[in-house]
C-alpha cells in the first residue's frame, strides 16, 4: 500500500531561522487577563495527574533550544507561542482532570495533536497549556463486520490504515500529513484531503465522539451504530470546531472495505478549461470508482523537482500548463482498467488531455503520486511558506491563481529574489478546493497581510470559502468578520459561551473577539 | 425510474377510527402555562402576513370533520393533537415575521412538511400553531457540473428527484414516503432510508442551510461548497434536531450522478445467519455498487399479498424463513451485471442462499422493490399499526425479533384475534437498522405502552438505538432518559436553551422535560 508521509523527523525547524512569535506577527492579538499565570500550586497539581515523563515545563520558552520548542511551534515555522507547559495524558480520565483543574483556575488550554495543522489552531499564541493528545494512541475496538473502529485520539492516521490493511479495511481520508498527523485532530479539524471525492467527509464518516468539555464533564457519545436518531447529534459540534468547545478523546469511525483494486494516471492539459472537462468525464466514466481527481501547474513541478526530485525524470515529456492525477479504487481489476483506459482514449481522443502515463504497479502509483505530495515540503524547503486553502465553484479555482500572479508581477513584487516567488496553485478538483502556495522574502509580515488580502478578499469576492479544509486557527481569524454573517458569528458566540463559559479552550482562535 | 410512493391520496385516516388525542394517550404530558393561547390579534397578526387562502382556522379542531384534522393528525393515525391554526408560509420572510411574532407573544409552535413522520414529531401535542411548508416548493438553483442543488424546505423528495433525471442527477436518499414526504422534513429528521449504505447520511450530503431561528432571525448559511471549515459548521446544529432548534427553509444539497446501471435481485435464505453472510459477502463482491441490502421475514411477505398483492404471485416459490433484496448502481451495465451474476453465483454455491432472482427491466425492478416497501402500509391496512425503528450491532438485530415473539406469545398476548398480531421484522441490513411492525387490538394503551416497553428495553440492554431513523417526536420521548446519559441530556438541553431560550419550538418533543 501507499507509503506516503510529511518527512519531518525533526519536527521544528528544519535548521532555518526560527518563525517571529505569533504575538509579535500579530500585535492586535492581546493575551486574555482574565486567564492565570502558571504558577507552582498548578505545577504541583499537574504532577499529582501525570507522571513525571509526562510533562514538559521549561520557564524559558523563548529560548531556541528550549524542550517546548517543538510544540510551541508548527511545522511550516508560521507560528510560535509561548507556553512553558506541555502535558501529555495517557487517559481520557486525566484529560478530565486536567481540563476541570483549568476551568477552575481560569487557565487556557490548547489541545495538541500530530502539530501538522497549517492555520496555527494546535500551537498556543501565548502562554496556554498545551495539552499534547500523543501518548494517546490505543486502538480501542475494531469490528470486522461493521468496518467500525473506535480508538484514542492520539492514533497515527498512518498507523490506523496499517492496522487495518490486513482486515481489509482502509481509513475514509487521506492526506500529506498521514505519516504524523493524529485522528483526534483530524476530526477537530475536519480534516478532508485527498479522497473526499469518494468517501466524504468527517461529518458523514464519524459515528460517535468522546469528548472531555471544558469543564472536565466526560460526553461518552461513542457509538458505534451507522445509524442514530435519538436525540441531537451532539458529536457534530465537535468536528472541525478546532479543540475550542471540549478536546476529543477518542473517535468511533466508519472504516470502508480497503479496494482490491487501485489504479493511478497521469494526464497533460494545455488549459485549466480542459482540467474541468476531464474532471466532468470523469465523473461520468468512471463514477462510482473515481477516488481521486487531483489537479497541478507547471510551476509546482519545476519547485518540486529542484527542492526534492532532482534527479528524477517527470513522467510526462514536454512542457504542459497543467496536470491531473486520477486514481480509481474498486472492487474488480479487470473491469476499473477497461473503464480507465476507455476514459483515458476518450480523453486523448477529444484533444481534452494531450498526453498520459498509467502507472503499472505500486511503485508507479507512489511515483505519480509523489510528484503532487511534495508540492507542499518542496515549497517549504525552498524558503517562508504561505499557503492558502480557499473553495468555490469549480470554474473559477485556477482564476484565483492566474489573477494573484498578474497583480503582484504588475506591481513588481513576484518572481525570483522578489518579494514572492514560486506562486502556484493545485488542490482538488472534484472538491472545488484550491491550494495557492508562494515563498516569501524571509519573514515580511506586510508582505505576508498583502497577500492574505489578496486572496481572502478574490475568495469572498467571489462567494468562496477562505478555509476549505485547513481551518480558521490563527491564520485567517482576522477574516472571520468579512468571512461570516453577523448571525453566523452570533450564533458560533452563542454555541462557544454555552458550552466554554470561561472561554479556556484553545482561546485566540476560530471566533474573533468582539471589537 | 422506480415510482413508488405511499398511497395515501386522502392523508389522514383512511376511514378508519380516528386514534385518540395523544394528550389522552399521553396523560404526562401537560400543556406549558408559559405558552400563550390563541388570540383575535394573534389571528389579526398572522391574517396581514399571509394570504388568506394560506390561513386554516378552525375552533373546534376536536370535530372529526375539523379541517384542521389532516395536520392534527399522522398518517399512521397514532397521534392527534388540537390545534386550531395552521399557516402556509410561501416563503422565508413570512416564516421569520411568523416567529419572531410567536417568540415575542409566546406562541408555540410545531413545524410540518409532508407530514409523513411516524414519531408524532410534526404533529402538535396540545394547541401549538402548526406551520406547515407545503407551499413553500421551488427549486431555487442546479448547478449540473458540481451537481449542487438549492431547495425550498417544502419540495416534495420524488419531485426534485424528477427535476434531476434530465441533468443526469439523483437525490442521495430515498424512502418509501418519497412521493410525499419534503426535503425540509427530510433534513430535519435526519431520514436515512433504503440507499444511505452508498450514499452516507444528510450530514454529509447536505451542503448548506437556511435557518429561521426561534426569534426570527434568518440564519443564512445557504452554502454549495463541498468543503468549508470556516468556523463552526452551524447546519449541523439542524439536521435531525426535529424543528425543535429552528425552522429550516433553504436546502443545498450535493446530488450524485444518476446511476447509468441500475440492477436489482431477490434471494431467499433460510436462516439470519444466512442473511448476514450474504451482506458481508455482497460487500466484498458488490462493494462500490452496493446501493441496497435490505431484508425481511417471511411474516411480511404474508401481510403484503393479504392487504395489497392479493393478485400477485409472490417471486420466489416455496416458504423461506428471509429473503433480501439487493440493488446495485454503477456506471456500466456490463461491468455490474458481471459483479451481480457472479456474487448471486458464489451465493447458491456455498448455499448461503436458497433461491433467487434477478430483474430482466424496470417493471421487475418495481416488482421486487414493491413487496419491500409495501410492507409499512399493509400493517396499516390492517389494522392499528404499531412501527419500530431500531439500530445495533447486525447479528443482534433479528434476534429482538425473535425474543419479542417469544415473549408475548408466551403470555398468550400474541397471534390473530389477540392483541398483538403480524409481528414482523424488516429492514436495512447494511445499517444496522431494524424495523419491527404489528398491529394492536384498537387503541389499547397499555398494549402500546407494554410494546414500547419491550422493544425499548432489549434495545438499550443491548447498546441500540431505540430510534435509528425515524427519530424521538413524541414516540419516544419518555424513553429519553434511558436511552441518554445525563451528560448527553444536559447539553442538548443547554444546546436548546442557548437557541430557543423561549422554547416556543416544538415543545414536548426530543428532550424530556425536567421532572
Amino acid at each position: 500500500m501507499l507509503q506516503r508521509r510529511l518527512l519531518h523527523s525533526s519536527r521544528a525547524v528544519l535548521g532555518k531561522t526560527l518563525t517571529a512569535l505569533t504575538r509579535v506577527k500579530h500585535p492586535e492579538f492581546k493575551r486574555n487577563p482574565a486567564f492565570a499565570k502558571i504558577e507552582e500550586k498548578d505545577l504541583s497539581f499537574f504532577k499529582s495527574v501525570l507522571a513525571p515523563q509526562n510533562i514538559i515545563h521549561d520557564e524559558n520558552p523563548e529560548d531556541p533550544s528550549s524542550s517546548m520548542m517543538p510544540y510551541n511551534t508548527d511545522w511550516f515555522n508560521l507560528y510560535r507561542g509561548t507556553s512553558s507547559l506541555c502535558l501529555f495524558p495517557t487517559s481520557t480520565e486525566q484529560v478530565s482532570q486536567i481540563l476541570k483543574y483549568c476551568n477552575q483556575n481560569q487557565l487556557a488550554v490548547v489541545p495538541q495533536g500530530g502539530a501538522t495543522g497549517v492555520s496555527g489552531g494546535c500551537n498556543p499564541v501565548f502562554d496556554e497549556i498545551i495539552v499534547n493528545t500523543s501518548k494517546m494512541n490505543k486502538i480501542r475496538h475494531f469490528d470486522a463486520v461493521s468496518g467500525v473502529a473506535v480508538v484514542d485520539c492520539g492514533v497515527v492516521l498512518e498507523g490506523l490504515d496499517q492496522y487495518l490493511e490486513p482486515k481489509g479495511y482502509t481509513v475514509p481520508l487521506d492526506l500529506g500529513a498521514k505519516g504524523s498527523c493524529q485522528i483526534g485532530g483530524n476530526v477537530s479539524t475536519n480534516a478532508g484531503g485527498l479522497r473526499l471525492i469518494k468517501f466524504g467527509n468527517l461529518h458523514g464518516n464519524v459515528l460517535g465522539l468522546e469528548v472531555v468539555l471544558p469543564d472536565g464533564t466526560v460526553l461518552e457519545n461513542l457509538s458505534t451504530l451507522r445509524k442514530d436518531n435519538s436525540g441531537y447529534d451532539l458529536k457534530q459540534l465537535f468536528i472541525g470546531s478546532e479543540g475550542t468547545l471540549g478536546l476529543i478523546t477518542g473517535i468511533s469511525l466508519l472504516t470502508p472495505r480497503r479496494p482490491k483494486a487501485v489504479n493511478v494516471a497521469m494526464v497533460a492539459l494545455d488549459s485549466y478549461e480542459a482540467v474541468q472537462e476531464a474532471f466532468v468525464m470523469a465523473k461520468e466514466d468512471l463514477s462510482e470508482i473515481l477516488s481521486a481527481f487531483e489537479f497541478w501547474d507547471h510551476d509546482s513541478v519545476g519547485i518540486v523537482k529542484q527542492e526534492m526530485m532532482q534527479d528524477t525524470n517527470y513522467p510526462i515529456e514536454g512542457k504542459h500548463a497543467f496536470y491531473a492525477l486520477l486514481e480509481t479504487q474498486g472492487s474488480r481489476q479487470e473491469h476499473d482498467q477497461e473503464k480507465l483506459d476507455d476514459y483515458l482514449g476518450r480523453l486523448l481522443e477529444k484533444g481534452v488531455a494531450v498526453d498520459g502515463v498509467m502507472a503499472q504497479d505500486a511503485k508507479q502509483v507512489n511515483a505519480l503520486w509523489s510528484w503532487r505530495e511534495k508540492i507542499p515540503e518542496s515549497i517549504s524547503k525552498s524558503g517562508t511558506a504561505m499557503t492558502y486553502d480557499v473553495a468555490m465553484e469549480v470554474p473559477l479555482l485556477y482564476k484565483l491563481v492566474e489573477d494573484a500572479k498578474a497583480h503582484f508581477t504588475q506591481k513588481n513584487l513576484l518572481g525570483p529574489g522578489k518579494l514572492y516567488s514560486n506562486l502556484l496553485g493545485f488542490g482538488h478538483v472534484g472538491d472545488g478546493n484550491l491550494h495557492i502556495m508562494a515563498n516569501l522574502d524571509g519573514f515580511d509580515l506586510k508582505g505576508q497581510d498583502d497577500m492574505d488580502e489578496f486572496i481572502f478578499d478574490w475568495t469572498m469576492r467571489h462567494k468562496g470559502s477562505i478555509t476549505a479544509e485547513h481551518g480558521v486557527g490563527v491564520s485567517k481569524i482576522n477574516y472571520m468578520t468579512r468571512a461570516k454573517t453577523d448571525v453566523q458569528l452570533k450564533l458560533m458566540k452563542t454555541l462557544k459561551k454555552a458550552i466554554d463559559p470561561n472561554g479556556i479552550m484553545n482561546p485566540y482562535k476560530v471566533i474573533p473577539e468582539d471589537k
